[in-house]
């Protein structure tokens, strides 16, 4: 069972990292199997198909952005300190080094948005709830007047995930060494901390 | 001539929508050839390799944004004008179901980053010469003191560019029928028209 358990999690590394180079659509079997060092035959064995192994990656990468993005910012204050956190994390998340290519789940949601199936509906669905979070966040910041904005919380979530988007291109496709800098200074300058309202 | 002409524009166009559906890093010969109604062996004679057939997509797709989007916009007066044109001819643009899945550049930004050679190199001067052409219409209309704001020129190209990402998976991949209407008053409320200020 240990080991079973560890093969998966190797597994699953290692379309991960293929996921995050080539993007998870064009994800399959062999390459990932070659990547771990295993036979086709034994990848099949825990992933008897293509979309459960992208499905197992979708879910990993979930973890990690929970781990990266959301856990550190649950110590600061719901609303405006926590939507800031959530930010700053999530900036500092999408340059990180450790995925060549980056979280799979951002060029996920433009590679499936038009594919039905299974795949489709996780990639879906970790979106919507991180919308649905940042809505909430930055509804209560607006309530609790920690930010000062035009914007309805909905767009405000928009906003933010838009920013990281460019972002990540910026300094991964560009090669922009300033993306980080400029998208916090961004988020600073249309939302700033109550102290300087 | 004009028969082989005739030939390569109907593939490139079965090219597009497979690359719009699953995203330009998953496009291989087999299924552009099936979707266009080839042999694959016809496919060849015209392009004879998967990354000749991508760089054609990335062109292809480069001419239409240049077409909906940019010639549009170069009948508002440069600067604010023409950048508020931009952003509603793309906002509009993101949405248009010609293509099931949307513009094959807008995924490709996210898949090709770390993907070296012609292809992720043709995907990046695009997004380069279009950040650019953002960064100096932005330039002008701060100059102009046609939209008023504290971010600087590349950091309004950056928003412009995630906005229009997050409305892109908001409509396509949540299926908020509100994306574009938000992403126009965001773009609307933080960079106002001159009358508005």
């Amino acid at each position: 069972m240990q080991r079973g358990e560890e093969a998966r999690v190797a597994l699953i590394d290692a379309a991960m990292q293929e996921a995050s180079r080539i993007g998870l659509a064009a994800v399959t079997l062999a390459p990932v199997a070659k990547r771990a060092g295993w036979s086709k035959g034994g990848l099949l064995r825990h992933f008897p198909t293509r979309e459960s192994l992208q499905l197992a990656v979708v879910h990993r990468a979930t973890e990690r952005f929970r781990q990266h993005v959301v856990l550190p910012a649950l110590s600061s204050k719901s609303g405006g300190p926590r939507l800031r956190s959530l930010f700053h994390n999530w900036a500092r998340f999408a340059t990180r080094s450790d995925l060549e290519g980056g979280c799979p789940l951002n060029a996920a949601r433009l590679e499936f948005d038009d594919q039905p199936g299974e795949v489709r509906d996780a990639v879906a669905a970790a979106w919507n709830e991180l919308f649905g979070y940042l809505e909430k966040q930055a509804a209560k910041a607006i309530e609790q007047r920690e930010i000062k904005t035009e914007l309805s919380p909905r767009q405000v979530a928009m906003l933010m995930t838009g920013l990281i988007s460019a972002c990540d291109s910026a300094f991964r496709l560009l090669g922009d060494r300033h993306a980080v800098r400029d998208a916090e200074q961004t988020f600073e300058r249309l939302f700033p901390a109550k102290s300087r309202i």
